[in-house]
């Protein structure tokens, strides 16, 4: 890569390893939308990565725009927005998009879910919250009736109008520390009604007893966290697959519900556009899908040696070590 | 069929409808050994089949071998046989085969599984009362510890020795109506710990650490039960499989370690046994695999149609529209 290079990706099967202050600066420089993975890129764990936050202020004050892009579905856009200023992050609600966010969002804006139905929710507070703040009803989830073990093999408690709400019309999974027999029952049934699958059929004040969606926040089999990894919104969201045979819609990276969620908020060019992860098959392959440059960075889960190897299936655009990396560009200029 | 046939099946792909008392004769004196599934054969949830008890008498005055088998692994045999006495079905405890004894039969017999290990269990009493029988030390399950939902995000509770017991050397998977993210959590970490696929590391006296069985009662992804079907033991089982992404032993029918487990027991020659079961995709696929006749009852799940049409996989050799068919044989004679 010489001088002349114009810092736009090429979604080849190389990547660029990007070394110099020159190309730091010239990549600064070719996108004006700067979409960030959060744990690996801005921080580890509790621990922030060195320059992230002089890189994330320095792209502020040269009017880039950012945006925040997580898997989390356990936490709404408002608690995230915590988690930023206890790390010393400047951002802003609205530059946020968790799943927990895009799985509310995309039920209102792409499914335009009807007011008189609710979803059946295998989750935890923060879908709740983004769910409110939609105005879509939701049972399920954190009401103490479900999540309670079930005290015997009898399932007559299950079968009530009172326990299986005919208005619910989606089921929305994510990552739930309170999974419980009851919640999976509940959710199959839902799921497997006479009808569940005609999802066409869910209108404004249509009959109860109709379609079903059937909405992951996200499939990542693990995630990270102290000790782990841990099981994750994935694997909690399995036995529903095999149980119902249905296929879920999913939102979160590497699905494209994410992008759509982002792009219908933000209206920006992808062209235009950079995604930053430390995780090829959810980040890479996200902004690969979304005909979005990526740049990786070396501070998570991916490894150099995945890009390199043989069977490399996806690859990034450039590569850094660091996000802190990019924190030298303005003393060069 | 002709006065000639002999009443040997054939394991080929189609069927001999057996509608005439000298059929059902015939085929009655054709097979020394009588294998059932009872849900759906001998009952249907509480009703006995009509007839089925007569014909279970008249095989016993025969002389013939009676054995039951069942993917239910929430019930031990004992507790199994109080469903037989409670229905006026007379059994003994050594004829009943289910996935639960199967299990432990199989970590006992097949896998040699030393006495100084233990296996973490997500499953019901009936689990544990058969590995309790074999002699096999277990943790999880119905212990009150890992009957709780987990308080907060916080795992570092999950990360103690005493949390994750080093002398882990299986994790037993099966139907668990108290299914919580602890027990997934603590099986993912034994399954996927160093070492934990190096199974043939697992010997008496070996130091803690190495390997891991990842064995399933069974694959059922749903279960009938009143207002059911609902969630099955292998949908239960499918988070492990998804988080840890290991290939489990799977114990139940369709698969053959149940019938290695019968074999061991009662030494019959398969050829002069055969398979009394209501579902195609567990019960006939089960007797295919183990080169043993079959015989399909219409009184449970699967229907004629799924073996005329053009797309069938597996098909009996003998149907009859019910077990108690058979009742009339002896006054034929």
């Amino acid at each position: 890569m010489g001088d002349c290079w114009d810092g736009k990706g090429r979604g080849g099967k190389t990547f660029e390893h990007l070394t110099t202050p020159h190309q730091y600066s010239s990549l600064l420089s070719s996108y004006d939308v700067w979409l960030f993975d959060c744990d690996g890129v801005l921080w580890s764990g509790d621990d922030l990565i060195p320059g992230a936050v002089s890189v994330l202020e320095k792209l502020r004050k040269w009017g880039k725009e950012i945006v925040f892009v997580t898997n989390n579905a356990s936490k709404s856009r408002g608690s995230y927005l915590k988690k930023f200023e206890k790390l010393g992050i400047k951002a802003e609600v609205d530059e946020i998009f968790s799943s927990s966010y895009a799985a509310a969002a995309y039920l209102k804006r792409v499914l335009n879910f009807p007011s008189d139905k609710k979803v059946y929710v295998i989750g935890m507070e923060g879908i709740e919250e983004e769910l409110d703040a939609e105005g879509i009803a939701h049972v399920g989830g954190t009401s103490p009736s479900d999540n309670v073990f079930l005290p015997t093999l009898d399932f007559s408690s299950l079968q009530s109008e009172e326990a299986l709400d005919p208005s619910v019309a989606a089921v929305v999974c994510g990552f739930d520390m309170h999974l419980s027999y009851i919640k999976l029952a509940k959710a199959h049934k839902h799921l497997t009604r006479p009808g569940a699958g005609d999802t066409d059929s869910i209108k404004e004040g249509s009959p109860s007893g109709g379609g079903c969606h059937f909405i992951l926040t996200n499939d990542d089999s693990t995630f990270p966290a102290k000790g782990g990894p841990w099981p994750g919104a994935g694997s909690l969201s399995a036995p529903l697959l095999f149980s119902t045979k249905r296929t879920p819609t999913i939102i979160g990276k590497p699905h494209q519900p994410m992008l759509d969620t982002i792009l219908a908020a933000k209206h920006f060019d992808r062209s235009k556009a950079i995604f930053v992860g430390d995780r090829l098959d959810t980040d890479i392959e996200f902004a690969v899908n979304g005909g979005i440059a990526r740049l990786m960075v070396l501070t998570g889960i991916s490894t150099r040696e995945e890009i390199e190897g043989e069977d490399k299936k996806v690859v990034p655009d450039f590569l850094i070590q660091s996000l802190g990396d990019l924190d030298v560009v303005e003393d060069e200029k």
